[in-house]
């Protein structure tokens, strides 16, 4: 799929809303719907017109003019109010406009230049409600990216990077090179890796502690490639491993599987969360597991749907997603396992396939 | 000084206001004012009194009592609704917000949870321009922040890093890698190695193209370090170096030094961008240096104030900047060198310290 059936998908919404027009502000949205990524803009979508306005700043004409050769470019540096008075000029009444993101100040400026005629309307969420169905294009940059950060992992086991004696920063350095050398436009997030009791620290940044003996290493990262990031966690030991070490990897692993297993569309997103978050109460660790099992993932580490105990919403075939639970034990360590999964009415395509076996170094 | 020095001053000004309180939401000025980094949070902070009510959810519960312990930690999702309802509780009337931070959407929520006794009022960049005065902890870190972009460039250079046949994406993962292994936290933005012809394009992404004798290799990176980052720019050459490349070399360090010359509490910061623009525009390549000539630098890379043609504001004492004039031949190559200061009564303090004579590999 192109930025122009994107775009389609989005004037056919529009035109249900009764809105004229569309201000896309938010930059992510403003890529996917033009596949322009600077720094500096708008994009003005007409609910019947196909081509839609750009508007950037000088320091991207060229990269603007090739990046979104099917849209109308305009260099303008205070793009959406720009792009406002364009949409008034061009008889625009209703304009819908990214109120989730748009400032109070922001606001102000494109009223006064869009003036009375135009008809503000709130339109919150409506391209990331489409981002939340990746098209083919978006799913083959997901895999790749996942892909590349199982490579980095394998790298670093392989070559002995996970031993005694090394720090959390030490192998998050190693990590992150390693998705580099591997062809990762960089992390897709702050990698996270967390020695001994530290792993019991759901999202712990790494400090020089030491790995040691006995200790689970908890691994949480990605790789972020073209745009898309990937998002998997493993949790290695190393020897000895005790049998509340055993008991606990395996429960994770079970409950990570009955996630998997629950993801289908037309599935309820908080059904997902229950059936996993269900095997580790049954167990008696539901204290043991504060967070939501997952969330969206593709242009933005974070995006919908989120999978958790109050979620609204249900999977659709086409939604990237990941499924992470954990069990934490305070000043004793934890276990989390997750991978990112694209839904299909197939069943889930693991896009993360570096093995969930306790692997003990 | 202290957060609590710094809420002082946020304080007086809201008594100049005549403001009864400020709702901060930004999360760089939560943490600016209360050390506190989590990445869901709001804070209060009352006219009358010197205690400030830091807002966050319950994975930061711990984290927020030993980040920010002369705070009041309330453990709410809704962080900001919270506190506008707090504030109205507390009896303020005039209640001054983040009208450049806050979406429309947001407000919404927050008029709703004060109630109609609570006028908001906007106070956009009130915690901005307090940050614009560098406190002594704050200069602190961006040295060292600056000193280990200095130390892993120099360890790039002299184990050669930067030679014909190796990627421009090589050479970065290498110096982002460096940083890493001198105790940074990460790249303080997106590294630029620009090579050959690429060196011309301002702000260039790393490709795989390949160093080659007689190009231009333009560094642009920082470091950051304690949530400070720091910013340089140098130009290699490999040899054999033309006199094209020479004179445009020598013209920009020329251009530098007078920027860096210029800088003085008290003194205009278009004046300081006009004392290094006009040796390029008297050498005739106005056209060709055709972005500002600098920047604030702390908590963000980009911060107050803006050191450019248009800018506004004025030096202060105490003040971290930029200055990185650049002069760019299309598909020739270019050269901009870049330093990070602190502004003092006794002179500027450089605080990039990698030389900036022309270095030819």
């Amino acid at each position: 799929m192109t930025v122009s059936a994107r775009r389609q998908r989005l004037r056919l919404r529009l035109a249900d809303a009764q809105l004229d027009a569309m201000l896309v502000t938010d930059l992510v949205n403003v890529r996917y719907l033009s596949g322009f990524t600077g720094s500096n803009a708008a994009l003005l979508i007409l609910a019947d017109d196909d081509t839609p306005v750009l508007a950037t700043d000088g320091r991207y004409r060229t990269q603007a003019a090739a990046q979104a050769p099917d849209a109308e470019v305009v260099i303008e540096r205070a793009c959406g109010p720009h792009l406002a008075a364009r949409a008034a000029a061009a008889g625009v009444r209703k304009l819908g406009f990214e109120s989730h993101v748009v400032t109070v100040d922001a606001f102000t400026a494109l009223a006064r230049a869009a003036g009375e005629q135009v008809e503000f309307t709130r339109a919150p969420g409506a391209v990331e409600a489409l981002r939340e169905v990746k098209d083919d294009g978006e799913l083959a940059l997901l895999r790749l990216a996942c892909h590349t950060a199982d490579a980095a992992l394998q790298d670093l086991v392989e070559h002995g990077g996970l031993r005694a004696g090394r720090t959390e920063k030490e192998v998050r350095n190693d990590l992150e090179a390693l998705m580099l050398a591997h062809g990762a436009d960089g992390a897709s997030f702050e990698t996270i890796v967390a020695t001994g009791a530290n792993s019991a620290i759901p999202h712990h940044r790494p400090t020089d502690a030491v790995l040691a003996a006995g200790d689970f290493v908890k691994i949480d990262f990605g790789a972020l490639v073209g745009g898309y990031h990937s998002d998997m966690t493993r949790t290695f030991a190393l020897a000895p491993v005790a049998q509340w070490q055993r008991d606990i990897y395996s429960l994770v692993a079970a409950a990570q599987q009955a996630g998997r297993d629950a993801l289908a569309p037309g599935v309820p997103c908080k059904d997902v969360d229950a059936a996993s978050r269900q095997v580790i109460a049954d167990a008696g660790y539901a204290e043991n597991f504060g967070h939501g099992l997952g969330h969206g993932v593709g242009l933005q580490i974070h995006e919908a749907p989120g999978i958790n105990a109050t979620a609204a919403g249900t999977l659709l075939a086409g939604s990237a997603v990941t499924v992470e639970p954990g069990v934490y034990l305070p000043d004793r360590g934890g276990v989390r396992i997750e991978d990112t999964l694209a839904v299909t009415p197939d069943g889930p395509e693991l896009l993360t396939r570096f093995g969930k076996d306790l692997v003990i170094l």
